[in-house]
């Protein structure tokens, strides 16, 4: 337990660290975390926020790709609209569409199954295992065998757990290989949809608005856990009956305030806060800009050909939007490090690291791991600017669905349980699935095009990183232009059977011998370049394996580090239960620019417009007519000036946001990152007041870095939720279900 | 003069006047205005900022398109970059290019003549003339007798006073002629340019960030007003010597802070802050929706055209910036509308003044005054719609040029005084540089596409707008497409001489008799007109005697009104000498956005890019190198906290800006418009701390309506004029002749 005067440096360094708002941590860490508490005025104690069966934790769920709480004592879940979206869409249809019109149950028998696949989960332990993984390897075995022997006993562990077919194991990877922890969550099986807003309301803004601040986004949905009626997780039945949480979340209708702190907890997918200085300038130099080349080749070759012809640009636009997202991430990871020398910060604290290692000749250890490490991370970075190129070389989605289909084939020879992940009898739906889409979502001259491209691209660079196999397979000779390489794959398409959707999905049923027999040029190329991608595939799990060994050790020496000096550390996010703990405030966007942290519904009309900035006229009706329901604010100002900590630059010291309005989003410093969306955000209280959902553009590069002064996550307001119940939609069944506090 | 118990009125008011900082008095009414000046923690006297011949006002200079200021013993002037502009550009050339390098003087006998045309102008006295001007008039004048009489007698006065050739001399319409007065300016003939930063700093942002707010523009310029050496104005002439100003500014090395009061004075040009509701919804219904679609139109076919010729591009460049530019403007005022609705405002405020009208019948004559106005102002606006469309017909510059080559030799027939303004003997000069213009940035094919596009839209109107001898003279029927019109229309480019520079030209000595006589077609045309377009001239002027009769008394309406209720009233803006009270303060811009009142060079660096972002060397060199002389703020936020009013909406009652860096811009609430670039920005004593040089986006409606909450003018910080002087262009000769002060 750290003690309360060491508080200061744990808020305040450019530390390895928590700075400030920084920290996914752990639930069980909480319990050493009271000092940041109660600097930020929260009121539940930390051993309380550590106990998984209490209040709030026991109320905090995930959809498996989303975070969500429980609001009631019959299992109605909170979440993001985007989170729901699945399960909206499955009960649309072209006629009845509620995706734009919205969705309420009346009545629990109105309630909609959100389709076979939903979940919920609700994390109810979590034990240390690392003793069990990795406590017993030999010393001597080869990368690729420690990184299978520890897959091994990864599958065993979660085996043993299973035998209760109501709980879902999970060994999880902390700390990346120092510690494993197994994770045992009670897996809900019948998922129904209680209540959705209109889409205007739901993804207001779009993806113009998407990692944009001013937001105001209703992202919100409900769902319902459904059981057997011996309480038990069951399958989709009539018979079920809504489950009963041990703890659901208050809702407060009072919101929050400028400078309250927060509680936020949820599942935070992937962060990597821990890598060295050379992995972001790898990243910054040449990962990314490589993948802003690409994806710039490939949106623009989309754009031109869909420009000339609909069809076109129909059947690709999900993939040039998808493209275009990830633009965007990009474009902000770039923009981001120019506003903050990311690379010079963890040089820096490489530098601190470093001195605290030469201190003392006991840390010795420590220095080789960070040697180690540096290595190793090179090979990694040579691998991936290696086969960069080979792998976009094979663009074609005919020839990645042959390589597929190859592969799928072949692992068929093998027992089931042998076979590797994704190709097992249970992934046979999923296949079928993605072969089908290929029908709408493909033409021949735009896979011609795109796949030219990139192989003209693969051509232009330097010998060595060429593959012979696919070169022979290809006929690709130095020189070539792209519409040289066009013009000698064009007979491809002619004489191939993939483009049918009938004989593609029949491939899935063919024996190996078959496929090598067969003419069909991108069956031929998949069965030549069949060896070189099980040999890339080994090179890359022994350096899995590498790095299961030098990874924890440079962690550990990270974890020594900030133990001498008083200072707990969270694990990287891995998508297992976290909380993090901040502020709701604004933040110095540009030089003159300050983003306030909240918006309104005032605003939300001021930027009304053409979808995706429509607004149902219900809302404005409401509004207009002032039915506000005790949601106005005329000044959601703080009550008193808070300070906060901000260590990298001066930040605000007092702030006061000008309101006349129902809020409607709203800002705080909490750590996230993508799957905290749907994270219940709670007040001091742990009484819910917002749902995350978003980050905003400056907080991009937070996967590597957490900046205090510029990091902020996206919020729902409560207060708009439940006004939009209660006056727009009409949604009193469930507002009279919940248990919705109000104190002023 | 007011109570000191009524500012709260004053201040807080949706009234006819002044809310908060709305305002551009009359420098005698800062006499009555204590407790504002005091309210604001100005520290001088209204009564000293009333006396012209005093501190600081006497220091105060027109350039008679821009203001400045004398900022030393020596006559030495600061103004905007954009507003000495000319002065550099007449020294610039290809070889020797001061506008991209920036000029510096290093002594007295290297400044360089600013141009035969450039002034300084320091208003000496401001008096009364109105009983001179209408106190005469008789009652049974038609309305063009009245407005010819006024101006008659407005010219008697001039040529009066300008006996003393030093002094130019005017007669300026106050409150749309309630009132006129006298202005006497003494007139320094022999300016030169002293020094200009590179354009890269004094234009940094470029048309780009014209109205756009945080900038980082250095839009400042020194030139010096030269005598003879007799202390008198004369013309050029090496044997002159710097002016003795009787008062120059003293210039503030500690700058302002956020919530300082400021004092600005300058020449602003015109507001129309007294207009009717009607007016307003006539601007905003009619008048600028039918502009935006005229520029439009004419913006896309100059871009089409262009996209295919770029000689054609280069011709009409600076046609379509301009273009553009108004744009920006329109959009502006649109968007304005939508945030803030004038219209309603301006209709509460006159229902305001019926009440008080019909309170008592003594105040009948003010009814009527209203009711007359709005019959007036009905007339004129159905003269701008009868006349938009014909006007926007002669769209050809050759017509254009044909048209005023015939009104000038028609004017040349009468003596040289009785000759309309702008077509006398001192005019042919600004003729010969217009109509040889036209070589350099005219094309017949782009000349045809404007012409006939306008045309057609001519024709696309209601039957009573067309005029039928342009209709006969150009062969126009109903229904005729823009294709048809470009058909019928071409062969009048292959006839026609004007299209040689030499030709056109000789056109200017030719007499009426030989224009009659010419087949050319648009010599035809401009002749066939003629008789039109004087009829169009009297009806102008017999309008605006109309409006000179209806205008005042409504004035008299709302100042009687205003005076009953303690609060002073101001004049429309007239380019006269004017006081404007403000305070250094940020704005909401948007729901979410609050823009804070100061810029650094710090966000100067962040934005650097290509021209008009480009940055030069040496500041990057000094500012990297910490050379910061003081100007370095690590917290630019105001030392405690300012309370300040917003009458409209809740503004925010605290910020603090955070800062790290050296001042750039920064923004305050005074009330000013076009004609107040250069004008001084001077803290609570009267010393120099900035100069305006543009306002936001989001005021660009001020003209119309004075929104205190969102009006925010944009000032250079002296301070980053200081250090740049200092540091990165070596101008230590004009620092030691400025008095610069540093209290702190």
């Amino acid at each position: 337990m750290i003690k309360k005067s060491l508080l200061t440096v744990l808020l305040a360094g450019t530390c390895l660290t928590a700075a400030a708002d920084e920290g996914q941590w752990q639930p069980y860490q909480l319990a050493e975390l009271q000092p940041l508490l109660d600097a930020k005025g929260i009121k539940i104690s930390g051993e309380q926020l550590a106990d998984l069966g209490s209040y709030p934790m026991n109320a905090i769920v995930s959809l498996g790709y989303c975070s969500a709480s429980f609001v009631s004592s019959k299992g109605l879940v909170i979440t993001n609209h985007h989170c729901g979206y699945g399960a909206i869409q499955q009960n649309s249809t072209a006629e009845n569409n509620l995706i734009a019109k919205g969705f309420l149950a009346k009545s629990l028998a109105e309630e909609l199954p959100a389709g076979p696949q939903e979940r919920l989960y609700v994390t109810e332990l979590v034990q240390n295992v690392t003793a069990d993984v990795t406590g017993k390897l030999a010393a001597n075995l080869s990368d690729l065998e420690r990184f299978e022997a520890v897959e091994t006993n990864r599958k065993q562990l979660i085996k043993d757990c299973e035998t209760d077919a109501n709980y879902r194991c999970s060994v999880v990877m902390f700390h990346h290989g120092l510690e494993f922890y197994l994770i045992k969550q009670l897996m809900i099986q019948d998922v129904r949809l209680v209540y959705a807003p209109t889409e205007a309301v739901g993804n207001f803004g779009g993806d113009v608005d998407n990692y944009e601040y001013p937001r105001h986004t209703g992202d919100y949905a409900f769902l319902r856990g459904y059981v057997g009626k011996d309480g038990k997780p069951a399958p989709y039945s009539t018979e079920n009956v809504p489950y009963q949480p041990k703890r659901f979340l208050k809702v407060s209708a009072d919101g929050v305030r400028e400078g309250d702190g927060i509680i936020l907890a949820g599942y935070p997918g992937t962060t990597s806060r821990y890598r060295l200085a050379e992995e972001i300038a790898f990243a910054a130099s040449w990962q990314y800009p490589a993948q802003v080349k690409t994806f710039n080749q490939m949106i623009a070759t989309i754009d031109q050909l869909g420009a000339t012809n609909p069809e076109l640009k129909v059947k690709y636009a999900s993939v040039v939007k998808g493209y275009n997202n990830r633009m965007k991430k990009l474009n902000g990871l770039l923009d981001g490090f120019k506003v903050t020398d990311i690379h010079a910060i963890k040089r820096q604290q490489q530098q601190q690291l470093q001195q605290w290692i030469s201190a003392d000749e006991s840390r010795i250890g420590f220095q080789k791991a960070m040697a180690d490490l540096a290595v190793v991370v090179k090979k990694e970075q040579d691998y991936l600017q290696q086969t960069y190129y080979f792998e976009n070389a094979k663009r074609s989605d005919l020839l990645k669905a042959a390589v597929e289909l190859y592969r799928w084939s072949m692992e068929q020879q093998k027992p089931d349980a042998a076979r590797e992940m994704g190709y097992q009898a249970r992934d046979a739906k999923m296949w079928q699935g993605r072969l089908k889409r290929l029908d709408t979502s493909f033409a021949i001259s735009m896979d011609m095009a795109l796949w030219s491209e990139q192989l003209a691209e693969y051509l232009a660079q330097p010998e060595q990183v060429r593959v012979a196999v696919l070169d022979q397979s290809l006929g690709l000779k130095a020189g070539m232009s792209q519409s040289e390489i066009s013009k000698a794959l064009s007979g491809w398409y002619e004489q191939t059977d993939l483009l049918k959707g009938e004989s593609r999905l029949a491939w899935l049923d063919k024996t190996p011998e078959q496929f090598r027999q067969s003419s069909d040029q991108f069956i031929k190329t998949a069965v030549a370049l069949y060896d070189t991608h099980m040999q890339l595939e080994q090179q890359q799990k022994s350096l899995n394996g590498e790095l299961l060994k030098v990874r924890p050790a440079y962690m550990q020496a990270i974890i020594a580090y900030n133990k001498a000096e008083g200072r707990p550390v969270y694990p990287d996010a891995n998508s297992t239960l976290r909380i993090t703990i901040g502020s709701v405030d604004g933040y110095m966007a540009a030089d003159g620019v300050y983003k306030t942290p909240f918006t309104s519904v005032a605003g939300m009309l001021a930027k009304e417009g053409p979808a995706p900035f429509d607004i149902p006229a219900a809302l404005k009706q409401a509004y207009a007519s002032k039915k506000y329901q005790g949601y106005f604010y005329a000044d959601l100002a703080a009550k008193q000036e808070q300070s906060w900590v901000c260590s990298v630059v001066d930040c605000p010291k007092a702030k006061v946001t000008p309101f006349n309005s129902v809020p409607l989003n709203f800002l705080s410093s909490a750590d996230t990152t993508g799957g905290n969306s749907g994270s219940a955000v709670m007040n001091a209280k742990g009484e819910l007041v917002g749902l995350n959902f978003d980050s905003t553009y400056e907080s991009i590069t937070k996967d590597w870095y957490f900046n205090p002064a510029i990091t902020r996550a996206i919020h729902l307001d409560i207060r708009y939720v439940l006004w939009l119940m209660q006056e727009v939609d009409g949604a009193q069944n469930l507002l009279s279900e919940m248990d919705i506090v109000r104190e002023e």
